[in-house]
């Protein structure tokens, strides 16, 4: 369901690491933390408790999946997990794997950068096959 | 479980806003935003994905509990969700109310301060009732 220009209806058909009918994996493209995965609720929804148990338990499942996953590919420090949506109320999850020597780190990815920052990347190729793997289609 | 000088550990039996033997609710204490609770995981686990499928889903649910009766009292702009730890491992929630004119709206609330900020605050007595009456003792 599209509503008016949310920047997250208007990208829904886009290539994404992983989608089901309810929600899809993709990277968040940030340069300084190139494993940062968001999960995107399909519909416009804007939080959490807008969404039927069934679908809060199959939303976390797939935040869970993503978590698990980078901890297998990275073994980062400490995984981030946020849903936030100030800026674009369409509900969406942050998955962030942290590191000692990432730009921010021991602060949120979003306080003031503490030093340029070591990017850890992740294989998207790995990371979709291990997506796929781990949930149904 | 206490592990070092953890301080979720050590301050385990403190008085909370609820609680059961796997987690509790606490007031976050912020003076930017009184109604900012966090939800504490008793034992000393570092990731969501250290829980059984079970315990996440019982986390989750009073987790979104809080985020039900936030709502239902405050009517805020955007409920906030976040499990971080980079400072302090230990499994615990964010749930923070988010209003358009509160610190650092649109930003997340670890940015940098955008105005003083009105503080949206909360009765105590209605959410330890609200919390009481929503979960099982």
């Amino acid at each position: 369901m599209q509503i008016n220009d949310c920047p997250l209806c208007l990208d829904a058909a886009a290539p994404a690491l992983w989608r089901d009918e309810q929600c899809r994996v993709v990277s968040a493209a940030d340069a300084d933390y190139p494993a940062f995965m968001r999960v995107i609720w399909q519909a416009h929804v804007r939080e959490m408790t807008d969404l039927d148990p069934a679908s809060q338990q199959h939303l976390l499942r797939v935040v869970l999946t993503v978590e698990r996953v980078l901890r297998a590919e990275l073994s980062p420090h400490k995984i981030n997990l946020a849903t936030l949506g100030n800026q674009v109320p369409h509900l969406h999850w942050h998955v962030i794997p942290r590191f000692t020597d990432d730009a921010h780190f021991p602060d949120p990815v979003w306080a003031a950068r503490r030093r340029a920052g070591v990017a850890h990347a992740i294989d998207d190729a790995r990371l979709k096959a291990a997506l796929s793997a781990a949930l149904p289609p």
